[in-house]
């Protein structure tokens, strides 16, 4: 593909921009558009529309966009007008052939409802007209590397190979404005403002194709299109690391949530399993993500996870190696040899184990040949250097740290020089080399651990791509049809009842028969209309049973004294039956009473939790963990989205908890069953994927044995907003209707 | 008490200084030392004590320190000599009656067994002869109120009120150096080095009494001796906040254990406890320490954890509300006249609630407006303000904040400047005003929760002394006697049993005995030493009961099957007797066997642990938990040291675990008796703290009940170092070999 067929290229390099609303008076926004892109060196056509002024900036004007003669190629249009006149504004330019605009002005959706509308009308004709629109309310774009300054931003970035994909146009300017400092340079920014047209997915797929980027980093308040997301950033993440710092984390606590998986889910959880899915790093902070940035843009990415510490002072050597074991990564053990070499070269009072410690009088020879030594040791994966006030100068071993860089460039050393004034040469010595230096060792060791999580995290999301074209997992599932069309249409039917009584949680019975239908072993449960009915599907089902009140209204059934467990004889059962509805009739006398459901009681396994939450940015959400009664409390679970689900992933989920301990074989026991685990897991993520109308499900607990699995209580609540016209499908209304009639019957 | 009056106050404020070792050559270290001594400004007479010269910068130089007239006072003593002439320096110190002395030199116990050797008697004779010094292998000692640099460090601080003991002498100088940039100033330094006869407990006790210093900041590789560290850290912190930064928790996870408390606790969690019951900030990072000590050394506490955020930029306004949040901090709700007032005056677009958006275009008046309706909001204890690159200059913005400051200096203000050059000066004109001013806002939330905690764990503190002081607890319990001396015998008596026969592990029907002593209740359990016996035991405390191998080489006993439970009538009971001792022999031929231990079977309460762990630093540390089989998976455990325990500690402890909620009444079911835990947790405390002899012991389960609790497995290790010659104590033989006597009939 060559660098001119990305379809948002022009909006990045137009051969030549209209700025509408361009001004000559200093302090508006319409003049410091043209003046930036005066002062960023930007080599095409300028032509400003101003009605009332002849020239801006030495610029001609144009009263209007259509007035510009039609032999002047203009790629962008940039609009610096009220809100009122951008949609007059838009037409005009897409009569004149323009495709690509950016919209500074506020006064949107984020004013209220008035906003909102013209909102809706300038995307729907963008929408209509092939409009790639960016913004409005958006600082504008820069690119460094065209170069171009369309953002009404005063200052200029250092032309590097960072991208800035920012939901916030101040942090965005902040972090130009720092850039210089921090040596760190950028290929462009994009300010998304409200996101009518173009947003996030559309800035990743550009800097992911820019041959002039290498790093992408993103701050987002909420991502527009989850599922598409989830389909694009694990290959952009393949291609170049993806740091994403999300905020919002704190507002999404309040989620009311019926089930427990839904309480343990949350729009931020799926936020974090979305990223990780897609091996994206989500920073935790502002300067994690610049931290990790500068590392990125410049150094190579270590192979593992085996960090070497030089430092010429013990206190930040010892406080680093704790960091380092804390976040994961490993300190380097040197083979015998470089240990040697370091113990002949260095004085008696020097550490040759790692951290490697040359003592503060360090001069450069003893610096830098400690420093080669280690990074040629082949147990060691990447360098972190650390450097307090020392006799010989900051700059000097500086030096030391580039030249050995400069003759060993695989692995990555990253460096904190700590201290005042003095140190500043030596610091801005690396930077300026591409070696990312610190004011503190922990910056070093969360930008060491970036890059480390990074590499770890495309190899395994390598390992799942090459497992689910091996064995296409969910479609796999598909394509063996053990799931079809009349499994689906049980399924369906199940909620065409519930809907037609209007009810969204499922019966117990009704939600085995849905497990059941997709290949998910569950305990024998029926509804019996009558005491000789239960009577009946006990000997059927074999003794002993658990005796359940079936009644929509009633949830919390123990509480009433509505669940009867190890009944072994069909007195009991009759009994019970009576007993239960007399209760339920006493405590609840308006409730609906459908029976009892008469349950096979199962033997005790391991009680785990496996559940889905629909959340509504990306689709089910999959939680797995120990279940039982004390899930809310343990809170050991996992989580995953359900979308692209491979077997590789639901392992991972499953390793991650503490449930999973016990799975192996908790001291001394024997091994459960991880397999049937894993499928009922893969099932279920089919189930929740291909009815996205379950809100919320648990299976709790689901038994898992020696050998097999058994889930023993499954409660399915299905969207409010569930349309009975929608379901069941055309195709299908005829097999329903059938099934409607057999089951009736 | 007068400023002169401290023990140590002539180390930091000498009326005269020996430099023993002084050089006239620069590059040296006695030098350096006379250099700095000089130009610190330095205002007592300097005595260079050198054979060779006359003069040095200066300064008349003497042949040897007893040279100096008697008529000079000469405080303090500082010696840049090799290590093997330190110790005949520090005699002719003492006899000219220096009594403080500051070693530089390295050589010592950091060089190997000589080096030990020397430092050995260094401190020997220094503790024979009332000598007070600092190091050796240190960088030395700095105050800038003396003013005073008697250290080898090139640079002087920034004077101000924050104290710096620190074990590493790199940090302290490029911290010293980095405090300019910072406009962190700072009291004096200390440079601790070995730690020979001064520590960090000399030193923490001199910063609280220094009047120059407000703020203690600690960089410590161990605590020499912990137990006095308990008994005065929490008294220095409600003088004054002190914030450590201790290494060295990657080391730490290798000790073996042989219990789930041993397994469970280690030395680094012994050092958070001890800092957390002494109401100590453990810093997590250098920049985390310095950060909060900007934050202690200017601005005011804030009364609550209510935060406000002022704010030009959205993005990281939200980003400061996950974080405040994600700390524990709440975010302030304001009054609705502060609400309304600023809905009246701040344009449409604002948001005037919490966070407060200006917009990127706020004026200075704007800006001061908002931040002093928020300042005067009740319902407000701490304000952030955030500041991207604006319309207004960044150094009016700041002008605002330092106004509002100045006219309201009840509340902290901490800010973050995001930017470039741009915002350098107003930074700086903020920090030199004592307003803290950092890069990015999740520094300012971190230096603001370092201040709400720090304001919380002093009223804890003070809540629990005023406990103390009303209820003595520890004490009280002795007071009441309910452990009076026949009870200890019957304690030592065990353990002299176990110690006879080599045993560290007690048996069960030991411990029993030890808890019941201390007032535990106990599940009964005894020895049997044959089946006849064995149905006599079960009979008098009734069916059913549970019978256990009894041997010290049997620790696993149900893999050999050692153990029957539900064992519920006479004949079960020795026919049980006769089986376990059958399989004993059969699987473990040489085992030696005392006999089966019955116990009664109670019943099945909520198990929870507790436990202790004998930590080398500060003593006996407690444990509580969750318990059963699964405490090494759930991990569910909180820690604290016993010494000084209060009831406020232990309900702290019990209420951090996710047990506490179980106690609570979990999930709608009755609460359980924390009362009888809590009192069971006390007296265990008074156990280990009363036989430091026990290494590790746990309680598990201890069930606990509606009403009550009962201990129903107990193990105690003893400690391998026990000296049988010390126990019994003198004055208790007569009694234990009656008692002896007792059990044996």
């Amino acid at each position: 593909m060559s660098k001119k067929d990305h379809q948002l290229h022009k909006l990045f390099a137009p051969r030549g921009i209209a700025v509408i609303g361009a001004s000559s008076k200093p302090g508006k926004v319409g003049y410091a558009i043209v003046r930036n892109l005066q002062s960023s060196g930007y080599a095409g056509e300028i032509y400003p529309i101003n009605p009332k002024a002849e020239q801006i900036l030495g610029y001609q004007c144009y009263d209007k966009v259509e007035n510009i003669p039609p032999d002047k190629t203009v790629d962008l249009a940039v609009i610096a007008l009220p809100a009122a006149a951008i949609l007059e504004i838009t037409k005009s330019c897409s009569k004149r052939g323009i495709h690509f605009i950016i919209v500074y002005s506020a006064g949107f959706k984020e004013t209220g409802p008035e906003g909102a509308k013209l909102e809706a009308e300038l995307k729907e004709f963008c929408r209509e007209n092939d409009i790639a629109l960016l913004g409005p309310n958006c600082v504008g774009l820069i690119d460094t590397h065209t170069p171009m300054n369309a953002s009404f931003a005063r200052s200029f970035s250092k032309k590097g190979n960072v991208a800035f994909i920012s939901q916030s146009g101040a942090m965005l300017v902040a972090m130009m404005d720092m850039s210089e400092l921090l040596e760190l340079g950028f290929s462009h920014f994009v300010s998304l403002g409200n996101k009518t047209v173009l947003n996030e997915i559309d800035f990743l797929q550009y800097a992911a194709w820019d041959p002039n980027t290498a790093v992408i980093i993103c701050y987002l308040e909420d991502i527009v299109d989850g599922k598409k997301f989830l389909d694009i950033a694990g290959s952009i993440s393949l291609k170049k690391p993806v740091i994403i710092l999300k905020s919002g984390s704190s507002s999404s606590g309040a989620r009311a949530a019926s089930s427990h998986t839904g309480s343990l889910a949350g729009a931020d959880k799926a936020y974090s399993a979305a990223f990780k899915q897609s091996a994206v790093l989500r920073a935790s902070s502002m300067e994690d993500m610049f931290d990790m940035a500068a590392a990125f843009s410049n150094q190579p990415l270590p192979k593992g996870n085996r960090i070497a510490v030089v430092t010429n002072s013990g206190g930040p050597g010892i406080l680093t190696t704790d960091q380092i074991e804390e976040l994961g990564m490993q300190m380097a053990r040197f083979t015998a040899e470089t240990s040697k070499e370091l113990r002949n070269y260095l004085p008696y009072e020097c550490s040759v184990y790692n951290p490697v410690d040359v003592l503060a009088d360090t001069p450069r020879e003893r610096f830098q040949f400690s420093l080669e030594k280690v990074i040629n040791d082949p147990g060691v994966d990447g360098i972190i250097t650390l450097l307090c006030p020392a006799t010989a100068p900051p700059v000097e071993l500086a030096q030391a740290i580039k030249d050995t860089f400069e003759k060993y460039p695989e692995k990555p050393i990253l460096s904190a020089f700590m201290g005042g004034e003095e140190m500043q040469e030596g610091i801005s010595l690396l930077r300026k080399a591409g070696l990312p230096c610190y004011s503190f060792p922990e910056r070093a060791v969360i930008a060491m651990n970036g890059m480390v999580k990074y590499v770890q995290s495309i190899e395994a999301l390598r390992q799942k791509n090459i497992h689910r074209k091996k064995t296409s997992v969910i479609e796999g599932l598909e394509e063996t049809s053990y799931v079809n069309n009349m499994q689906k249409a049980q399924v369906k039917a199940i909620f065409y009842d519930a809907l037609k009584e209007r009810r969204v949680v499922l019966l117990e019975h009704e939600g085995a028969q849905i497990l059941e239908a997709f290949g998910i072993k569950c305990a024998p449960t029926y509804l019996a209309k009558g005491p000789e009915m239960a009577a009946q599907i006990a000997e059927q089902i074999g003794f002993p049973v658990v005796l359940k009140i079936a009644s929509p209204k009633i949830l919390h059934k123990t509480d009433i004294g509505g669940v009867l467990v190890g009944v072994d004889n069909t007195q009991g059962v009759i009994q019970g039956f009576k007993d239960i509805i007399q209760r339920a009739r006493h405590f609840l006398p308006d409730a609906p009473l459908y029976g009892v459901e008469v349950q096979k009681m199962m033997p005790q396994g391991t009680e785990t939790i496996i559940g889905s939450s629909y959340d509504v940015q990306f689709g089910p959400m999959l939680v797995f963990g120990l279940g039982g009664i004390y899930v809310n409390l343990f809170e050991d679970v996992s989580l995953r989205l359900a979308a692209n689900l491979t077997e590789k992933d639901v392992e991972e989920m499953i390793s991650e908890t503490k449930a999973y301990r016990l799975i192996k074989g908790f001291r001394g026991k024997s091994p459960l069953d991880l397999q049937s685990l894993k499928e009922a897991t893969l099932k279920l993520a089919h189930l929740v994927l291909e009815f996205p109308e379950i809100k919320e499900m648990d299976i709790n607990p689901l038994m898992v044995y020696e050998k097999g699995i058994c889930a023993v209580d499954v409660k399915i609540t299905l969207s409010h907003e569930i349309n009975i016209q929608q379901q069941p499908v055309e195709e299908q209304k005829e097999l329903l209707i059938d099934q409607l009639a057999e089951r009736r019957s």
